[in-house]
């Protein structure tokens, strides 16, 4: 019985794995309606079961959407879990520059379309992170994980005050997952530390509404990590 | 039988949303190890095959990792299916923003990295586009997919100069879901329409090595789309 649904799950993955294929491959474009589950068992010589519970996977993982009586249609041909692998597999250099990239532009957004709740939001972060910061303005041994989580708060209330569905969700999406390396890099002593003041003048540029400023302010603030992640790699 | 499964499957579906709230609740930080599938059966009160299949399918959606013999790992606690759902919910004007953000960044990178095969890709999109081009330099009725997916390698290939795998992973994610959005943008007469001049100065800049001429060339190639959208969101 155990056998059995081993085989069984394998065969599913497979499955998994040849639709995912033909997705990545541009064989049905975005918007389009895949083939019937029938017309897929028969084509992938499976049992119709099998195919349904490879579309569910699909689903799940935003390729595929399933519409009531009508069908199974392309949402993405791109695999979310091959990108967050790559993602995860990048170094901290190149997740610095797609945050830099982000963040930077919403930051320009955001001057322009904060609201006050947003002010509150990136303040209390930065209150929080003070309370937990010593006389040099850094955090205790033992609260980095709690100080990395008001630094996530404080980039994520940013984001979020540009007011832009899409920039929100890509970065909520990769940013859950920087998490680890944040910690890392608060416990590096070859790492910049975190400077309040930086951080103090990309609310103050965005409270102002001034978009090239809070801009610029965001990218002092991350390019000091990104060149000292390069002098490191540049060391070795 | 058919019942049996459609029941069964229903149960995984319950099973995952469970799991996946945990996980979005941050129940399990990323770098974790789940409970074993035994703990997780006992817990929610199903059987391990149900778990088994849940945890497939949250490994496929690039939540989860599962490490032979070791256990399953959280890799995001961000839901790649819901996000991408997001992103389709997420009006023209800001994918064009999340487009800006990513590719002003990137043409800058591409500026400093690009190698003579990225090069070569550019110039071989937009000669693409030019062959399906009339007089006008516009493309022929029957002919907006293929000018559409030029279009996208155009841009697909200004990323991939930045040889930075997290922009590109990321980028790759949604560009492939904009391709509907585009072959309209194509086809309505109230946008502006693509030019070829426009492409051309982002090229340039990249081929001379000027990262602040990509980048402002690519702000003038992407806000103009960007501009016409907002005009009709306010004449509406």
């Amino acid at each position: 019985m155990a056998l059995q649904a081993a085989g069984r799950q394998s065969l599913v993955d497979t499955v998994v794995e040849d639709l995912r294929s033909q997705l990545t491959a541009g064989e049905w474009p975005v918007g389009d309606r895949i083939p019937t589950e029938h017309a897929l068992a028969e084509q992938l010589q499976v049992g119709r079961n099998t195919v349904r519970e490879a579309i569910r996977v699909l689903v799940h993982a935003g390729m595929l959407r399933s519409r009531q009586g009508e069908g199974t249609f392309v949402v993405s041909t791109a695999d979310p879990g091959e990108i967050m692998r790559g993602i995860q597999r990048a170094g901290i250099r190149d997740v610095l520059e797609l945050r830099i990239a982000l963040e930077a532009e919403a930051a320009r957004l955001a001057a322009l379309r904060r609201e006050p709740a947003d002010l509150e939001r990136m303040q209390a972060a930065l209150d929080a992170q003070a309370e937990l910061a010593d006389a040099e303005g850094q955090p205790a041994a033992d609260s980095l994980e709690l100080y990395a989580d008001h630094d996530i708060a404080f980039h994520r209330a940013v984001v979020e005050a540009a007011h832009n569905t899409a920039l929100t969700a890509t970065y909520g999406w990769f940013s859950s997952s920087v998490r680890e390396a944040l910690v890392r890099a608060l416990d590096d002593h070859e790492m910049p530390k975190i400077l309040h003041d930086d951080h103090r003048a990309v609310l103050d540029a965005i409270a102002m509404g001034d978009p090239e400023g809070a801009e610029r302010a965001t990218r002092v603030l991350l390019e000091r990590p990104k060149r000292a992640v390069e002098a490191l790699l540049a060391a070795r």
